[in-house]
């Protein structure tokens, strides 16, 4: 069938050209000199332009309607059809002009927020966000969804509704709040600031390696190296992990590099007969966090992990950690404190950080909000949340970037990661139950063996509510999280 | 002007997925997983693609015809108009069907190679390289040149033909084989023995990093890494080098570094107005030769330039070069020896090596001889040439990797680097009579200046042979290098 091999063609070039920028970017971050950022942006445009091009052509619809009018297609290529469907469509219906104002708007804005958020001037981005939230809004309109929240959602986490994470977020704050007060009135107390002992950069870096292999990540198939900001980037035979050493804050590396290996174990588990077609990459983006979250939360601050690697740990640091029992360091790492800023945030406080970005977005592409009241709203929530209040906007509504990025939709999937993170773990643990046996050993293949076949493995067969189902036999739901944090919350301040 | 307009906005995408394919390409050699070769392979291939869809476009084809009709364009625009055509051209009257055969032909041909190689089985290369000339003269053909040669010069050297470098390499082996019989009739010879010592890579590494940041390379527009088979790429702000160290053989990092620091120095220089533009690129393959043959053997194998460099190289291996003159170490770095392998030739021997090369593989084209009596041709004329004879064809006719890669009318350009460069350096001379002064200082930079003002900033503007003209005053002659050659026969070996 000619236009079946045709679409394979073309899905699989529109890949290899994102697969070609991703390598380009992840140089950007770790190699390129200096210098070297004007021409690196000329060929990343270039490149969007070519993709852009691939995506839209006429061809190429011709191509998906001739498949989607084909009776006999498999399982397999349907799923391949509608993705390239989906991501066609947004391309198609956003006009190219909405891009171009889109994109410079949020370059501009980028560089205005660089300055304004060391100043803490709101005024000064202010403009620039209300065109952003305009032109936002005109996008998700051109994108012709019931509702103009769902279109942007959809792009990072397909399938899913404003009114559903309604549902499951207003479940988990009514439960997380009243949590946060007890842990704060609670009298036993870990001290986290054993963790800022002076932990060599060296020590950190094999010590970090060390627990990556040992998951399972394949380092014949990827690297590991130091950037600014941690990011996984590539697929399959070819996935790069980045992190930062803190020689003064353990956690940052280490967990960081546990989650960056989360990502990392995901996109090398896909399978490589499929990987370059539609349907053959990763789910949607809470999925990809579901397993970055699942290895550092879940599988990485858990007292079985440590049982294996706390003697590996205190070896790799002489001395540092005389005297401190393993429970005082589980309990450290567990430490719950509300904090002004999100990527600093533990496994209790990071959820209401979200969840208040999360009310606060979507009010605003609902207009139910204006950009002008945004400070006052966030502290108000701030407040109402987490029991503290910001005292500038600097530490406040300016300390992401996402939205002068024009990420909107994008922050409901790192709590969305956490959620099905919990669900997912919760179902290992039924079908492996002696799994704190397994990570007292150190046997951490066999997580990622469960996770590759239970999920990497199906790629974006099915949509991510579907997946959790079928792993889970549930749907998505908030309380398996709050099981976890409720049970933690009891181990490490005895509530 | 719209055509003009759109005819810089695609040709500049041209050379932006031109740039992504080398940043792509040196990721692979320095940085990429074990693993990660077929991904790659898949995206320079659609990288390739899209290259040449954009270059054939009809589009593009259009632009140029109306430029080309438009009579009051400037000399710039004209000279990218005229090379944006000849790479068009080139494109155009290839059919694909050719490309694809040819590119598999040369696929399989390679993989062939690298297994006859080490068994010296030149019957199981033959019938893979039968085809390869067959399907490089149908190439040719189609490229409709006057000379089936002179079409395949042209992707390197434009404007070049057989004939004019018959006569030049036809002078130029006069003269070599004659000098190369009285070098080694000498009675003084320089001790190429301590070039062996052991040189630790450390400090190999450190000391080539200081020269060429001395030559004026800006490491904060590029950088310098270690590969299997060193190379230069990139452009401008982001031009990437890399070298590899032998503890015992001196020369190979040391004299690496400054030939790869040359390449590098020249795509620095370009003009930063134009380096995007079809005539902002480096001229032509013998220009770039050009460049890193005069840092390499003109300055680099001078004696002026080691009267600055000894002291430090003494001071960066303590003792291994005890007891050792400033004269000894110059002659040994000067050494001439017939050998069998091209690239591990001096500076007399290299290019007879080459002359060698232009005769076959130009026989191959023009039919007047054929593959399988390649073996005995190529042991004889190396008797001829060298005074001595390959003890198997793994050291011989198998030796390069080129003509496997469907590499024709290439290997010239290596011995035009060599002519451009001693006359390049005789007329710098001229301008800069206290030449020997300044390297004996260190004063690399002037030399760097003097090239970025005659050659580097002025791309493709001109042909190599128009740019000969320009810089020196005399059309390419064999009488410089054959000058400089002499001078340093009879200081080596007191001819």
């Amino acid at each position: 069938m000619d236009a079946r091999k045709a679409f394979y063609d073309r899905a699989r070039q529109i890949f290899d050209l994102a697969q070609a920028q991703q390598a380009l970017e992840w140089d950007q971050e770790v190699m390129m000199p200096p210098k070297g950022g004007t021409q690196r942006a000329h060929q990343l445009a270039t490149l969007a332009t070519v993709l852009h091009e691939k995506v839209t052509d006429p061809f190429y619809g011709e191509l998906l309607d001739t498949l989607e009018d084909t009776a006999d297609l498999d399982g397999r290529a349907c799923a391949d059809v509608r993705e390239a469907r989906r991501n066609r469509d947004r391309a198609v219906r956003i006009p190219p002009k909405l891009v171009a104002e889109r994109t410079e708007a949020c370059s501009l804005a980028q560089m205005v927020w660089m300055e304004a958020r060391p100043k803490s001037d709101f005024a000064a981005f202010r403009p620039h966000l209300e065109k952003i939230v305009a032109l936002t809004r005109d996008m998700a309109e051109a994108l012709d969804a019931p509702n103009r929240y769902d279109a942007l959602l959809d792009e990072y986490e397909p399938g899913m509704t404003e009114a559903r994470l309604r549902i499951v977020f207003n479940d988990l704050r009514g439960r997380l709040v009243p949590l946060l007060k007890d842990i704060r009135g609670a009298s036993r107390r870990p001290d986290p600031t054993l963790l800022t002992r002076r932990f060599p950069s060296e020590g950190q870096e094999a010590f970090c390696r060390r627990i990556v292999m040992d998951m399972g990540f394949d380092l014949e198939a990827g690297r590991f190296d130091v950037s600014a900001h941690p990011f996984t980037n590539g697929t399959l035979a070819d996935v790069r992990l980045t992190t930062r050493y803190q020689e003064n804050w353990l956690p940052c590396a280490l967990f960081g590099a546990i989650h960056e290996g989360g990502h990392g174990l995901y996109e090398q588990g896909l399978d490589p007969e499929r990987y370059r077609d539609p349907a053959g990459g990763a789910c949607s983006m809470g999925i990809h966090e579901s397993q970055s979250r699942l290895w550092e939360n879940l599988i990485g601050r858990s007292l079985a992990f440590w049982c294996r690697y706390y003697p590996m740990l205190r070896d790799a640091f002489p001395g540092v950690l005389e005297g401190v029992p393993l429970e005082a360091f589980h309990a450290a790492v567990n430490a719950v404190q509300p904090s002004l800023i999100r990527t600093e945030a533990d496994e209790v406080t990071y959820n209401l950080h979200i969840l208040l970005r999360f009310d606060l977005e979507s009010d605003l592409i609902a207009q139910r909000v204006e950009v002008k009241d945004l400070p006052e709203r966030w502290n108000h929530k701030m407040k109402d949340y987490l029991g503290i209040e910001p005292p500038n906007d600097g530490q406040g509504v300016l300390q992401d970037i996402h939205w002068a990025a024009g990420l909107f939709g994008y922050f409901p999937t790192y709590a969305l990661g956490n959620l099905y993170a919990a669900q997912f773990m919760e179902q290992m643990r039924t079908e492996l139950p002696d799994l704190d046996a397994i990570l007292s050993r150190g046997d951490l293949r066999t997580v990622k063996t469960w996770l590759n076949e239970r999920i990497h493995v199906h790629g974006r067969f099915w949509t991510a509510q579907e997946l959790c189902q079928r792993v889970t036999g549930q749907p998505l739901s908030a309380e398996p999280l709050m099981r976890h944090l409720d049970a933690k919350a009891s181990a490490t301040y005895g509530l």
